[in-house]
Order: structure tokens, then C-alpha cells, then sequence
């Protein structure tokens, strides 16, 4: 005897994915998916975005984590406005609590909102949130053998970030074997190599998706 | 703005055991939240339990896990029941799961249902089952320092399952660092080290098992 969750809760997951994606075009709103393990970066790379992004458009930032809100605090510290989600023990975001939090952001005012996914790379994978794109962002320390064993989630992203690329010589990253995988694994999708925290790379990053901003407007 | 679904997730979770309890005391079943990280043993330490007491009781065991049902079908090869829940993404088991399992399980004819909760030393903690007692399973490959980084776990626990104790000259696990930590978490607590798989310590963890078992009759 099996009892399954995932389906049902999967079902209910993308008939409220279909509502937010909706809420979002009605709004013209682009909304970003941001998937990744944790401590690769996420928080710093949006961080980054925002820097790069701020003068042009409007921003908000979701934060989903099992618990705490250290992160949605790094970003209000930066005047941009932050919800925190904590899932309460699952280990990705649902639709329902992204309807939720964009409640209680004004949507109307806003041109980007960014998600940050709960750091995992195999939940998230298959929670549509009804957001315009999903980005997958891998940090050099992780190592280059991850496309292989976590094809799901390079393969469900639009882009691919490939954070903390000052730390490559340190950490034997080979970066053509991982090219090479992702480029395997999905084909149509960039690869912007970053350091969130010198800015290498960021301005390209922030370009692509400036480019799928405006391509809904 | 933050967004707490623990709170709200927790109290209906509460609710919920209740009900579990008040079935399992009526049925005079005796029910065990089984509570380790994953690669501890917990199956081994099933089978083991299982087989030190079936000629005994009539027994059998819900499997909590993110997805698949290979540890269902490692019990069910052994001839007892077992049902698999796969929790589609939650880091541990709720109650409402609990009682979509036991009804498919016979509990008139059952004496005792061992839960293997989802691998995680964090997420289960806080989720009554309505279970009639926690135990606790670290093995010796993960450090003596657990109790020290997990303190939850250990606090809750009835009793605490030291597995593999046949690798302890391998692993340089600071026996006596670990039983005098887990004493000062939880003084009432019995720490039983066992070899699930050479079957070394397991017919007192057993004998401890069969008190706690005739003391609800």
C-alpha cells in the first residue's frame, strides 16, 4: 500500500499557479523563480540584481526558508521591500503561499519580484508559482559534477547562474565539462558566469533578464 | 511582513494527534515515532525490532519518506505489513498522514506500528504523531557531536538508539563525550548501542520495547 501525496498536492499546486501567473500578466509584473542550494549564493545574487536593476524598475523580494528570516532582513536593510515565508518544514515554495505574500505587496507598484526557492535542487523543481521564469543558480564551491546528479532543476530553468567564479582556481572547477553538461541538459539556456560579490559577470546576468522584463510589457 | 505557516501547520498537526491517540489507546495499539537522519538505519533497526518480537506481537510499520517506497518493500519482503507514505516534499510525518495509513492497517489485529519518520534531525521534532513514544537513532558514522548540534531530537526521544556500534574503532566515536551529552539532554532517557545489522545490543533494546508495549495493556 502506497499513499502519495505529491500528486494531489501537485494538482492543487498548478491550478493556483495558473491563478497567480494571471494576477501577474493582469498586473505586468515579471516574476522570477530563483532555485539553488543552500549557501550558493541566492541572497547575494539578488542582492546583486537589485543593484544592477533598482534605477530602472520597481522591485520586491520573496523569501521562502523552512524557518527564520535572516535573509528577507539583509534585503529591507537595502529599502527594497521583503516578504518572508516560512514553509513551515517543506522544502520548496507552493503557489498558494506565493498568493499569500503578494497580497500583501502592492503589485501594482511593482515591475520585478524576485523568489527566493527554499535551497534545495530537487523540491522545487516541480512547483510551478505561476512566475514568467525560473533561473538556476550553481556556486563554484558546489563543483562541477552537479547537472549530473540534479539534471531536474538545470533542465526546468531559463538561465543558469554560475556564482562565486573568483573561487574557480581554488576549487579545481572544471568550467568546460559543466558548460558542456548544461548545454546537454537544456540547450536554450544561458550560462552567466557571476561573483555576487566583486560584480564580475553581474551586468550580463542583469541584461538577459532586463531583456525578459521587457519582452512582457 | 513575515508569513508563518509553522504555527497554524502545527496546532492543526496537534489537533490531529489527539485523534490519533484516542484511536490507538482504544485499540490498544501501541504506536513508535522512530526519529534519524538519513543512512542511520533506521530500516535495518525495523527489520532487527521486528524480527527480536513477531513471534510475540503482530506488528507493522508506515514508512514516511519525500518519494519512493523501496524501504516499504525491504519490510514487506519480511511478511509484515507496511505502508508507504511518500510526503511529497515535507521534511517529516503529520498526523493526517498517520491516519490516512493506519486505515488500511487492521489495528484490531495489531499490537505494535513502527513509524519510520522521514530522515531529517530537525523537521520531526516539533510534529506529534499521537504516537505512544519517540525514540531516537544516530549511528556511529555521524560523530558523537550530534547531541551537541541536533539538542531537540535528543530531548524528545523516550529512549536513544546508538546504531552501528560495530564501526566505533573505525570511526574514533567518543563514547562516553556522547552518553554523558545525552544525559545532561534527557536524564530519564535509556541509551541502547546496537549493530542492527550483526544484531549485537538489540534484544535489550527490545526487552525495552516489549515494557514500554505491556504497560498500555
Amino acid at each position: 500500500m502506497e499513499i502519495d501525496l505529491k500528486q494531489p498536492i501537485l494538482k492543487k499546486n498548478d491550478t493556483l499557479a495558473e491563478r497567480n501567473r494571471a494576477l501577474f500578466a493582469e498586473k505586468k509584473v515579471f516574476v522570477l523563480n530563483i532555485l539553488a542550494s543552500p549557501g550558493s549564493g541566492k541572497t547575494s545574487t539578488i542582492l546583486a540584481t537589485i543593484e544592477a536593476l533598482r534605477d530602472e524598475f520597481n522591485i520586491a523580494v520573496i523569501e521562502g526558508d523552512i524557518a527564520s528570516s535572516v535573509d528577507s532582513e539583509r534585503i529591507k536593510a537595502q529599502g527594497i521591500p521583503a516578504v518572508q515565508i516560512n514553509t513551515g518544514g517543506a522544502c520548496h515554495l507552493e503557489s498558494d503561499m506565493i498568493r499569500r505574500a503578494v497580497e500583501v505587496l502592492n503589485l501594482d507598484d511593482l515591475d520585478l519580484v524576485l523568489l527566493e526557492n527554499v535551497g534545495n535542487l530537487v523540491c522545487p523543481t516541480d512547483f510551478d508559482l505561476g512566475e514568467n521564469a525560473k533561473v538556476m543558480i550553481l556556486s563554484v564551491p558546489e563543483g562541477d559534477d552537479k547537472p549530473l546528479k540534479y539534471p531536474g532543476v538545470f533542465q526546468v530553468a531559463q538561465a543558469v547562474i554560475l556564482n562565486k567564479v573568483d573561487t574557480m582556481p581554488v576549487f579545481n572547477f572544471n568550467n568546460e565539462a559543466f558548460v558542456s553538461e548544461v548545454n546537454q541538459l537544456n540547450p536554450a539556456a544561458p550560462i552567466f558566469p557571476i561573483s555576487a560579490t566583486t560584480g564580475e559577470g553581474v551586468e550580463a546576468w542583469a541584461s538577459w533578464l532586463r531583456d525578459q522584463m521587457l519582452a512582457i510589457q
